[in-house]
């Protein structure tokens, strides 16, 4: 099983403790970003088509061609419920791959959302269904069922690498891919990062600054950061 | 009367007959231009400056100068009830062409919205009086009135070609060009193709498959699509 | 106090005076560039993120280096109440610069908004306490805090040059920089515009035309302008 | 015939008179472009693969399905000794739709360049070869046989509209269109403008300013154009 | 080992065998990724720096944080000669991350060019120096020692996946990636395909029509392809 | 004088020593830009038309409209023997603002060369006359002359602030913009920070690897860098 393997779908992928992924969701995305040192983020081109769209799910990966989308549809048959579609594809294409009937058929399946590196189209449709989309576009641009792509290979999608099983978060503020094997990981370090932010969130209320919360003046003055008077500077 | 005429003003532009406009008003963006056999659809890079804006009218055309809006004024006058302007220009230019006192002058003609491969502002004024826009940006720079583009000749508008008198369908999909004698066969195409997609979201809805549904599971295996499991790929 | 000064934080500044800022926030930002004449606009691609937010506030500046947020913590106490941020970078770069901590550690300041040159997070959050940012990019990818830049120098954010203390005006239309000493008078001239167009708003909604209302036929015949009737043109 | 028609290759187009294309060819595009009133000029992304790569020719056009070029292959018949392809595609696509084994078959049967709104490969081999391309891209990026365009209808490429027959010049400084009804007039128009603008080369070299030779001194002082000194400025 | 990991260096990864190598290095981009099967191509934004830059050779992979070049230097001891960097980045960064002294550097180890996907500099050096860099833009911007990367960890380069150890051809047409165990069977696919392509080309030359060589004709037919005269038409 | 005032051209602009000028012309944009602190570069999107194109110059500053060349012509007898010309613009504005005419009226001037944030034309005749330009596009599209912009006030130029009288360095690795009063100062820390890259690059040629010559070992521990054999990782 390799990112460069085409016209196969593999099948019985490994999905993450179910428990985790359901931790996990209780988290933002850059809140699961900074958790995880600030890996595994896709490119911020990726947009929600709708402001509140999110998602917390397992991966079903899907290397599309370009203008194609026959391989959605053999995805949908791997599809468990819980899962969400993650789509890559094998050159840039803003297409629009997806619409409302697959989401359908999809939703019938009991797939969480779609993350695309591709355009959609029904997007007044998958807005009232509240069926989550991250894509690059919006286009109406049909497609044909002509070309092989892959289903539950590892692939690449908007710059970040994901592996079939791999849970997927995603919100108005982007979206991350985080390793199957890391989930309760990084659910637990969202959970402490989260713990540690709102004491200082407490703090800021109050006035604090983050120069004192932080101990940044004496590393500031270390690196020379010096203060002038903009009185008689010729401002 | 052709696309590259300056400083010229076509009076008396045919128009469709408004059954079959109003025929076509019933449909989205995307079903019309799957209708049209996937021809006719502007780049994605046009989008409404509000969610809800939709468009179905025929075109007033207008060629524009970069920075200059003085043939808006021109157009206003050419404006028929239930018409929409739809405005290219001579090179890229994302100024903001385009503002709330014109809507409110073509709103006055019976103007019914504005696609424009340029920039508008007063955006929030646009939104309140529900007059719909579609343009490549927003941008509250100022344009001036000093050079002849010209109105009601064919224009080439983000890349799709349009004759006065076409019928532009627009909403948060994109926006289509339907040539003006074919205003009622596409609407009826629309109709079916609606038509034939409710059959198949009631079967997606019951769980079908689309590999079932559109038959093909013999075209995927002859194309070579193999299924491995996952287990023990090394994954 | 130059535009190549690193590492340094100007104390003092000076504000524009508070009774002509309030003025100026009766207006829009397309109203105000054009009572500026047309200059002193940021480039387009700074949007809000979300639709209604707004700011009419003097600037504390700050320049950023690339994936780096050092800077907001020191010019977080040069903020007084009313201020905005508004951030450049010494290069282009998207990353999430700032989020809901900073945000709240900055109205706990008084502080009334930021626009930045560059990336942020937690847009949710920020949406909902209603305080406005204006960005080029909403992204999750962390900053760290190891490299000096500057605060309250003049900066050039999004093509735009801003003195500390200067006026911004920004809303969905955009982002405008009104100099300190010239506030009073763009808002006297902001007024005189708005009055001058409610005359006009009149007009156009009685149906008269702009032709008319600005005495377009005569530059525009004489320009040479002609019209054609479209009967017969072979359209 | 008209630009929405798929699957189907128009025979027998109408070309312009060769002595017209022969006379225009003596001609750079901005020359050109100048000489058609500023009209008709493909957007500046077309790029040639080469500094040197030049163009003069009537079109035989292709309207290309996103990462397919089965067209080409029927637009090569359609090629007379003399032609140009000229390609345009139904959506964005920056895939190789063209290398060096079409171009050998395309040189055989006459034909003098390609205009692509589109990405090519093999470039290195194009360049020894001396075959012009003008393109959005280098894509190494295959492409598939699978979906029907057409040839020999009217397209439009990289946002100007192309008649099949109409001639296209190209060079370093872009790709421009004259109707092949226009191609005399459009030669002895460019004709007419290097001569113009010798004589005023040889005044500029001379140290003549644009601003006596053009008489401008009168109309800007008139725009109300001040000169100040800048001694004493506070610059 | 995987690509999520920051702060590690790699040392002792595989490399493929060198014959192979060296019987890749015969072929050009367009052809390896055909041989591929369409498959591993970086996006075409990364660009040679001087038209001749050629690569074929294993990877030392290094992962950089923006604006920050820190790994190059632990990189430079991870190089066995004939080696290729690539570099990837945690989020967009154009920045200067390499220039003239580190090309110094690595040739002085056997480094035989760079892949990065972010900016470089010193570029007239570099092309004196024969070193061959595909970047994705040329910049100046000094870049600072502050974060740490890592070194020899899978990365994501241009939207395609790169194992240490894999092999980079790269040349005027693009970047493309070759597993580590697939060196000897791409080498030889290529062979083929190069040896295929010629006895067409024999054909073209002598002016057969693709439509033939292919036997399109049946297929277009059955796809429906019309042929109809121009004259006529009412072009 | 200030950057927002319009139709003004300051005449008597204060120039920089001409000696300073010389030294400076000794290094390139990369070294000048390292030894002003890094700051003072001009946006990547700005390209020489010609790989070989070079300057260093003190400014005449322009501010133009869009797509309105006007004030080039004022710029014209502005310029004195030695100068450049550094052209910004009110808006994003891509057309063809320069050509070779004006180039040679100004080379007739001792104009030694532009910067301009918009497109310029006649590349080829540019290139023969070794006439150096740098400009964020190469596009045909003429213009106008109908509006007024400023000559020599300070202007913001792809995003630098560009005073009249600041010395423009520019190459294929950029453009830099020096104050005019640190001129001598940044000649003189260019030549010291080549003498000290000097030494640096014998060493780097004889084998000694940035680890060591920057003592970067010990920091990169502290970090937290980790060696591991890639040996049984799995890879």
């Amino acid at each position: 099983m390799h990112s460069n393997e085409l016209g196969v779908v593999y099948t019985d992928i490994e999905r993450p403790d179910p428990a985790a992924v359901e931790a996990l969701s209780a988290y933002g995305v850059a809140t699961v970003h900074e958790a995880m040192g600030r890996v595994g983020l896709m490119r911020p081109y990726l947009r929600p088509i709708y402001t509140e769209a999110k998602i917390c799910a397992p991966a079903v990966t899907v290397l599309l061609q370009p203008g194609d989308n026959w391989m959605f549809h053999v995805a949908a048959e791997q599809v468990q419920p819980g899962d969400v579609l993650v789509a890559g594809c094998t050159t840039e294409s803003e297409d629009g791959f997806f619409g409302e009937l697959l989401a359908t058929s999809l939703r019938a399946r009991g797939c969480t959302g779609l993350v695309i590196d591709g355009g959609v189209r029904d997007v007044a449709d998958l807005t009232k269904m509240d069926f989550p989309v991250f894509s690059r576009a919006i286009n109406s641009k049909g497609t044909v069922k002509a070309t092989l792509g892959s289903v539950n290979i590892p692939i690449v999608c908007a710059n970040a690498y994901v592996n079939p099983g791999d849970v997927i978060v995603a919100d108005v503020d982007g979206v991350v891919v985080v390793p199957r094997d890391k989930v309760a990981e990084v659910a637990e370090a969202s959970r402490k990062r989260e713990e540690n932010e709102e004491s200082k969130r407490a703090q800021f209320k109050d006035g604090v600054l983050g120069l004192d919360l932080y101990g940044m003046r004496e590393p500031l003055e270390k690196a020379g950061l010096t203060y002038k008077s903009a009185k008689g500077s010729g401002a």
